[in-house]
């Protein structure tokens, strides 16, 4: 068998030509899905909530380190009236035992982002043929390649759950996209502008806008993700911006990152924050953090399109992911909620309500999943559901998942290329290519019916 | 005297202390300035009629190439009742005949791109202390540097007639980022996203949105501008976009640009266009356009901000000068008319209508001179009045013009330095400080009061 010769069967099964026959995905006696989670802190807890809302699903074991969060978490599945699975505590490879269970379809990693990669080699070694991880795959670019080389070794299958991939406009107008309503596209543009501050920092009891400690003396996220605006200057997350866009644009599927270029400014938000609300002799008034208030990254593609993608965490403004999408015939802008489509918009030259645009190219998946369930208990006004619906019916059908992990491999390294970037002042850096040359082979099979 | 000493001077002058004491303008026996037009096409002739409404400037000579364009010209002297100016025109170097002119003021310019640089090196080496000149002030660095060191040798003012700058959202933007209002700033964004494909190619006889011929065939701006996306790949046009942030932040006057990065999309509107309008076997569909559809330009400043721009002008799309101020405080974000200022925005990290702010900070310019006249006859919303307003006033005072020789080099020179950046692959290449060094000593004195 060639190296990456999986690579197209798992295409083709996805496209529903046949299975995977060297896989043997469940006990024939059980439809259920068996889920492991590793990590149930307050993000891997909106995915329990969501696994333990559908009846195609078993979670079996959960392994968290946080005697608070594992509570939490006990709680939420005892409200669901489902089995108490086995639980993994201890320390901080307890993870390992979990993984020595025999009967596991299926893990979600819910860690921080500097765990992924050791958990998702430890499970692919451990034989689970799927792996569901948070954003992202990895730190450095070598996790990035490892973890790409171990699926291939293993056959297996490790789709990052970016749930951005999902929103009800982001599908839409990958429908509009694919009708060609923008015609060629020429130009993209997203980002993750999220004022962090309040969860970057906390009192250590109340995880949002409640203080300004971090690491050991804060609670979730500013128990880890704070260290890491402490120490790297870089595009930390880019995956929420960048993969509703790769999808758009066949990124690993007949289109590739070629190069990379990052700018940061300088930093203030973060000890002004302190500041402001510790007051100058906290002593985390004397960190100096190390992350640009802004990174603004951009890509150039296989294709001929560029990308630009914005990081910007540490200043006070209201959400904003940012998306542009721009063809030979026109655009989308979803920061003024504008949609310019030549000769079909109403007035010459005038921005559309991107509202009607939305409804007339709703995607087949929201039409047919969308209800009250899926909207509102569901997370993320949805699309939690969807990202965990897109994994577990994969499963289900013992085929590719709906992102693999050279677009895991892809998006997520975006954030080490900003820091060599940014630290070799503002070089444009080369982008691996993760498939090896099967970019060119492979095809776009994201979200392309209602089924998952 | 120091080589840059008269910089100092002209700040102070500016700032009402003296008058720059070498420099004879005008005949003490006529108050009025006295303007000589180089250029008097569409951009010239809307000059004309600003220049022609005011009771302070005399317009003593014309010069032109085109005899349509001359006649139209002549059309708006005549209806304003004012003297026929003298005409200058036949060949191409007819200006230098009115450069001999012994009592000429100042000049304004208005030809195509690649005449500036040599008009105004003509002008200054003419004695003409005050030379107003459209965007761009050249081509190439080389152009840039000649016209710095000629001002200084000549004690000159070089005033690029940027009028993005007067806008009346901008103006309140830089009295609000004055009154620290955004704190210290940290990112600011801005462009060129304009549909162009009907300024750049037209019948020949009508200017805008009338056939698919530029260069010899086609008319005004067609004649010239498009030769530049045939030839040339970078951000063409940066001064409506960088104009406006640079007074924001100081550039030249206590920042400077440091540092330059470019990237192009593929090259799809123009052809595309080409075909549309005038079918596949037109001539013009062979031509092998080489401007990027939509390129984007990073930039670092000396004091830590970044600044992002975009050029945007062969593709369907609404206007957009897209400007972007964000500081420690909060944002401006024009695409969507919005601000947000921490503490102060009605909703937390809601957005804010930007009128309610704009209206309060309402610049003392636009306070003292709008009205219907500069408002609706004096073109582009009044900022056409403003920028002529400011040339003509630092005349009649014997002062420095509001915007100097180094703001006009620094923006015009992101043109041939992202073209280079381009060509590099993308490389980040340093910006040249035209100040020589003085930059960390002048004085931002832009729009300080309402008198111009």
């Amino acid at each position: 068998m060639k190296r990456r010769a999986f690579v197209k069967n798992t295409t083709l099964a996805t496209a529903g030509f046949s299975i995977i026959p060297s896989i043997k995905l469940m006990a024939n006696d059980d439809k259920k899905v068996k889920i492991a989670s590793i990590g149930v802190g307050l993000r891997g807890q909106a995915h329990l909530d969501n696994l333990l809302r559908r009846n195609d699903v078993d979670v079996i074991a959960i392994c968290d380190i946080d005697e608070r969060m594992l509570g939490m978490a006990t709680d939420i599945i005892r409200k669901s009236g489902k089995t108490m699975p086995q639980i993994f505590k201890g320390d901080p490879f307890a993870y390992k035992k979990l993984l020595e269970l025999k009967n596991i379809d299926a893990v979600i990693i819910a860690t921080p982002w500097e765990w992924h990669t050791q958990m998702i080699m430890d499970s692919l070694q451990a034989g689970i043929k799927y792996v569901g991880t948070e954003v992202v795959l990895g730190i450095t670019l070598d996790d990035h390649w490892k973890v790409v080389h171990e699926a291939e070794k293993q056959k297996a299958n490790v789709m990052m759950l970016e749930n951005a991939c999902y929103f009800r406009d982001v599908l839409a107008v990958l429908n509009m996209v694919r009708q060609n309503v923008f015609g060629e596209i020429i130009h993209l543009q997203a980002g993750y502008q999220h004022d962090l501050r309040g969860v970057k920092f906390n009192n250590g009891v109340e995880p949002y806008d409640s203080g300004v400690e971090f690491g050991e003396k804060g609670f979730s996220e500013a128990r880890w993700r704070t260290n890491h605006s402490v120490h790297r200057n870089g595009d930390l997350y880019p995956t929420h911006g960048v993969g509703p866009v790769a999808t758009m644009i066949d990124i690993n599927r007949g289109n590739r990152f070629l190069s990379l270029n990052s700018f940061a400014t300088k930093t203030r938000g973060l000890h002004e924050y302190v500041v402001k609300k510790g007051g100058e002799n906290h002593a985390n008034a004397r960190v100096k953090f190390k992350l640009g208030d802004i990174v603004t990254t951009q890509l150039n593609c296989a294709n001929g399109e560029t990308i630009l993608l914005q990081h910007d965490t540490n200043l006070p403004r209201p959400y904003s992911l940012g998306y542009r999408v721009q063809g030979t015939k026109g655009l989308w802008m979803q920061v003024n909620h504008s949609i310019y489509i030549e000769d079909k918009s109403t007035k010459h030259h005038e921005w559309d309500d991107e509202k009607t645009w939305l409804e007339k190219y709703d995607h087949p998946l929201w039409k047919r999943w969308h209800n009250k369930e899926t909207d509102s208990a569901a997370g993320h006004g949805g699309i939690d559901f969807f990202v965990i619906h897109g994994f577990i019916e994969a499963i289900k059908r013992r085929v590719a998942t709906p992102l693999d992990v050279y677009d895991a491999a892809a998006w997520s390294a975006i954030t080490p290329l900003s820091e060599t970037s940014i630290e070799l002042g503002n070089e444009t850096v080369d982008f691996p290519d993760f498939t090896s040359g099967q970019w060119m082979y492979r095809k776009n099979t994201f979200a392309l019916t209602d089924e998952f």
